[in-house]
């Protein structure tokens, strides 16, 4: 895939049609707009290999699981998004040849995501039989400013023949997932309606009874003149047309809009479909192309306006970040908090559409430095939303009273992953929605929230530690034992770092709030104990003296925190002498090499000293960092970016950058050679996040912006756009010196290198570095 | 199903018919010859709930692996025993109503399994309409003097009423395994044959090409006068029938015997099938159901004169013993080399039928002691026959030069297994098959079996093992990572005492072996060096190395063997405190929750004293006894017997006898609820061990037979057959003294209670105790 998409700021551009590599293609030129999203499939009919995906936010099949073995605990199914009705296709038919691009090979083919401006652009020339030309070009966009609008502009101009042209422009059920489990179909369509000029189709996933109407109308233009035509209709099992034909000159400029509206039960109950469709449909054809265009364009403005990332002197790492910054705003607008960031967003099928701790770990941070308040705000919220069920989950694998255990997967707050050393052992991703509470709090000085909502979910939280560790009578230590941490290159193991000091650290940051309200707003706290039935003495005791004495793994000779018990007693060998014919690994080695191994699969104890980094002096990195650095194989796409922010944080540029190279393009250049299944969205929030918090050194700290400017040789400039507490503001940085700018109508409170500085409001500040 | 059948020293029974614990009784009922096997079926039509299932041995379904989370090395399918033709169906109407038990409400039911004479019955009357009584009995068996025949004999008496009676007498290979991962079929039938008076049906499973013929005659007698009928043919898709229909009057006795040969590819090729089953029909036609009856009681009663145990003063013992014995020599016979014992033998359809380490462990020493001296050599052929797989097996996992791991689970030789944590890392079943040969050499001197198949497979089991531990430069010590020991509550462990024990026996004997032949044999070990392209020096030394520098984990507190590192991190607490509601725990606890609990499912370090008893002093083996027997909830049938025999050797009958009695009736009592799907044939030969070794101290020690025998309280006596190097021998113990006799030609060395006798050929000696 290197190579194939020249290299360009604001667009990615494939240049010559590819078949063998059309899925990569296609995830890669992915549009969407948080309501929905779709693979960069092609209008008209194409017979050769593609992976159709159109995809609706929030909406699940429950796939009944599927496992060899099945332990007492795992759940009944795993959700996955349908690939719901195919509502761009627009069959096209020149002099009785149908337009195929597996069976035409085109001719100045390009395909173009143009990410300032949010569309799929397609632009080509076929030769028809007798030598007859003809000029297609396409362009489409799910609109930011509508989103329940898909905007359709097919464009075909004859040269130098004439001849009929026939349309058919469709609405299609009859689609399926590839990944299933047992091969069921996850949809059924429900309703049709087909008329000359409009038609509309309501299809309802099984199971869970997600009701979902796609409805279309279109208008077409010779030379710019509107025609009139009538339209064979029609309507059969899940599929309803409109088949238009016409004749046409040579040179004529024939333009089809398609207008297609997008109606899902998540925001409209299902007996008013079809009416929302009609009044949605009358006010995009009535608003025409260009206006919704316009709206749409705006909003990508706006967005662009406060998150964007310029890089000078490198245009791949230009291109790499824009490209990770339009996906993420393309999966999540933060408008919804039933919604979520699922690690292929809109782009495939795979891993079922869920959520992860990769949204509170890697994603929130993001969002908390480039989105208004509400985004990370929706994104907590839904934690909050699926306490209960938490609760449940944790009740169902033997914890009580109120104990809560987040799923590893979920996309309604029920567990849906069934591999028991992650689903019931990768508990780490509990401590992760409890930081994101600190997290939130600390960026946007939201401390509302805590009271309202976070300490619930801390409270359930810090139960689920006190009931999960237990007392080692020969250690005389509190201990984890049976546990995967984020690298899931080892398993069931004791004492993983990463995990006893998350959950330490919850069970202290929920004293500490708990203590906090009791001295602020003692009666508010009160109602949450009686909610949540907390015995203040009795539970807080507790967990003081699990604070108190847990047992963290130490590496006395080494002088490292150890990842896990026994850790040092495997050969430690640095993972560069591995034959790259071996990588990665788990695609070469049976799983019980890997974990005996030392080869760690993603940061682990990195991950946890870059989330407590205050508690530990830069050498205490230091030498963890250069003791497990050469020992990871980073073979999950979130690795790297954080291994990238501790190496800027000791001050190795060099490494920090190579790292970060690992992360900026992993889809653009397809490094794992997955990418035909669908991007990796949630890891792009790690690309940025190297770039801000790690060559910048962008941290909350004292109630301000910390910074402490880095970089890479190979770039003259970077600048961004970050927030801090509504504060937007701007950061450049140089080889010499960094500029910051206030955006806001506040003063921003900075400190660069460690000197403070308050950038008035609207005004920069150039500081020497 | 506590008590449902009465109990009898030689039968089981089931009085009254009861539909709830129809599968369980099928189970407990199934009978089998080693070359087939079913579960008690009823011939006649029975439209309630039942599992119906006849098994041929040796022929397998490669059932496609179902696993949720693909991993490296997994293997593509599953072996599973299909359940084939159905030839002992026999539809009966008696005047147009069809028998049909859970129609018709049986009276005076009995089902009895005689294990002394190998057959199983059924006896009832059933009221038809109008106050018409009928009574029905039912007698079958599979031969074991003529292992492809099944011979049933069906008899009905309608009391005081007249009228017209029709036997369809029929074939059907229209059946399907109910434990399927993805529903596939697993046979097809390819070849049917239906004439007056004769049917054959030959199916074949899909994919492995297994061919199995069923053939069938009869033979119907009025108050034993043969009757001439003319048979209705029926010939459809899989199924062949003679309908066959005649009036009766009062009091009648209407006899069918139904002949039925069944062939195999395993031992006849397909295109001879039908001609054999000719040949074989005629001969059991011709033979008639006595002389073929008689011939199969005679090698029974050969079975038992050589296996069986007698318990004075505890019936339901003397019950359990007998049905476990009965079960296991109907399942093997030892004739044939391919075959092996899957865990529920004939009796089911789960765990695929495979072989697992059971037969090594349990299975082998209980043939070892009551079989011919073929039997055991043939299950140590069988894994002689599978290295070349075993090899490539551990070279799928990234082992080389001859390593080799057997399988978890094998019908061929493949692995069938996909837990990683089983399949890739409960290796110690690959020191079990090495020590099955040091077992065997042992029991029967059969010293050539070395030279000529044991070296080959301890050289490539020594090397798995020599390539598999890595060194530790923390520790200073070999040892061996993420292993699952027999104990499966624990997975990925580090340093396993057992898998480390059993690692250096391994290596410790192969090269006691190879220096022995060294010594007598050079130019045969020369040719095994060359077979195997074996580096002797190289090879050896580092073995060696091994042997002097392997970590075994201690725990010097307590003075015991620690079952793995970290093991008393945990909080140690008596599985006497687990309420008995939460067991079995694998049923109620979440497997983290297991994981972390210091629970033992299976005996362990325990194990591994077995095993090694004569390196460890009886203070050692009390030790640890004590330590582990509290922790152990014997979750899996093959632990209480390995407890119940160490209780024995320290001298605690009292606790011998109630771990004892936790396997003694397992199935017949459904302990684990769970008896439906089958019997827990491995288990069985452990309830014999435990007698065997455990209360009478049976071990070969300096050549000699050594008895150390104990009583339990309840007991009267107890005696047992068993051979040494083919002298077969008689035990009898009371509370007060034991007589041994010998019954073959040879004089038996034996000690008892450390003093040596030698037993005259055919001669008692007496020995107070």
């Amino acid at each position: 895939m290197k190579n194939l998409f020249s290299t360009n700021e604001w667009m990615i551009v494939e240049k010559g049609f590819h078949p063998e590599l059309n899925r990569e293609a296609e995830s890669i030129f992915s549009i969407g707009n948080g309501y929905m999203g779709q693979r960069a499939n092609f209008e008209e009919k194409y017979s050769g290999d593609s992976l159709q995906g159109s995809y609706v936010a929030g909406i699940y099949y429950p796939d009944k699981t599927k496992v060899g073995w099945w332990k007492v605990g795992y759940p009944e199914y795993f959700a996955k998004v349908p690939n719901t009705t195919k509502f761009i296709g627009i069959d096209v038919t020149i002099n009785q040849t149908e337009i195929d691009l597996a069976r035409f090979k085109p001719e100045q083919f390009t395909r173009i995501l143009n990410m300032k401006e949010g569309y799929l652009e397609r632009n080509f020339t076929i030769n028809l039989q007798k030598g007859q030309k003809v000029e297609i070009s396409s362009m489409r966009f799910l609109s930011m400013a509508d989103p329940d609008l898909c905007i359709i502009k097919y464009k075909i101009k004859p040269l130098d023949f004439n001849g009929s042209l026939s349309f058919n422009i469709y609405l299609d059920a009859n689609v399926k997932n590839e990944d299933t489990n047992y091969g069921q179909k996850f949809l059924e369509d429900v309703n049709n309606l087909a008329e000359p000029g409009i038609a509309m189709l309501t299809a309802r996933t099984l199971r869970t009874d997600f009701y979902m109407t796609a409805g279309m109308t279109y208008e077409i233009r010779i030379n710019n003149k509107k025609i009139k035509c009538t339209p064979s209709v029609i309507n059969k099992k899940g599929y309803v047309a409109n088949l238009v034909s016409f004749t046409f000159k040579p040179d004529d400029e024939i333009v089809l809009f398609k207008y297609v509206s997008v109606q899902s039960s998540l925001y409209c109950p299902p007996e008013n479909h079809f009416k929302n469709t009609f009044a949605r449909l009358r006010y995009a054809k009535k608003s025409g192309f260009n206006k919704l265009f316009s709206a749409h364009r705006d909003e990508w403005e706006r967005i662009w306006s406060i998150s964007d990332v310029k890089i000078e002197g490198d245009i791949k790492a230009q291109q790499g970040i824009r490209f990770n910054i339009f996906q993420l705003n393309q999966t999540y607008t933060g408008k919804d908090e039933r919604l979520n960031i699922g690690p292929k967003g809109f782009t495939g099928e795979k891993y079922g559409g869920s959520t992860y701790w990769d949204t509170e770990a890697f994603v929130l941070p993001f969002f908390l430095k480039t989105a208004p308040i509400n985004v990370p705000r929706n994104l907590l919220l839904y934690r909050y939303r699926h306490l209960q069920k938490a609760i449940e989950n944790a009740r169902k694998l033997g914890f009580k009273d109120g104990a809560a255990l987040y799923p590893m997967v979920t996309m309604n707050g029920e567990e849906c992953h069934n591999e028991w050393e992650i689903t019931f052992e990768e508990i780490h991703r509990n401590g992760a929605i409890a930081y994101a509470i600190y997290n939130y709090i600390r960026h946007t000085g939201d401390t509302g929230y805590m009271k309202d909502y976070g300490l619930e979910v801390l409270i359930a939280i810090s139960r689920f530690w006190s009931q999960r560790v237990s007392f080692s009578e020969n250690l005389g230590k509190y201990v984890i034992l049976g546990v995967t941490g984020p690298n899931e290159y080892e398993n069931n193991v004791n004492n993983n770092w990463y995990t006893n000091s998350i959950a330490v650290w919850t069970l202290s940051y929920t004293i500490q709030n708990i203590d906090n309200l009791k001295e602020k707003e003692p009666d508010t706290l009160e109602k949450i104990f009686r909610k949540t039935r907390f015995k203040y003495k009795k539970e807080t005791q507790r967990w003081k003296e699990i604070i108190s004495n847990m047992y963290f793994p130490f590496d006395e000779k080494r002088n490292v925190f150890l990842q896990q018990d026994g850790f040092t007693d495997k050969e430690l060998k640095p993972a560069s002498i591995i034959s790259p014919s071996q990588r990665p690994l788990n695609q070469h080695w049976s799983w019980d090499r890997i974990l005996r191994s030392c080869y760690i699969k993603q940061a682990d104890v990195l991950q946890g000293l870059y989330f407590f980094e205050d508690s530990y002096d830069t050498e205490v990195i230091r030498r963890n960092f250069e003791f497990y650095e050469p020992l990871t194989v980073h073979e999950s796409s979130l690795s790297a970016c954080i291994h990238s922010i501790l190496a800027a944080r000791i001050g190795n540029i060099d490494k920090a950058y190579e790292l970060y190279l690992r992360t900026a393009r992993l889809d653009l250049d397809d490094y794992n050679k997955e990418v035909a299944e669908g991007l990796h969205i949630t890891s792009m929030a790690g690309t940025w996040l190297a770039i801000v918090e790690g060559f910048a050194g962008f941290r909350i700290s004292n109630n301000r912006v910390k910074l402490v400017p880095l970089i890479p040789k190979k770039w003259k400039s970077y600048s961004f756009h970050a927030r801090f507490r509504e504060i937007l503001f701007e950061v450049k940085v140089t080889h010499s010196y960094c500029i910051i700018t206030s955006l806001s109508d506040n003063t921003l409170p900075v400190s660069v290198n460690g000197k403070n500085y308050d950038i008035l409001p609207h005004k920069s500040k150039k500081i020497s570095i």
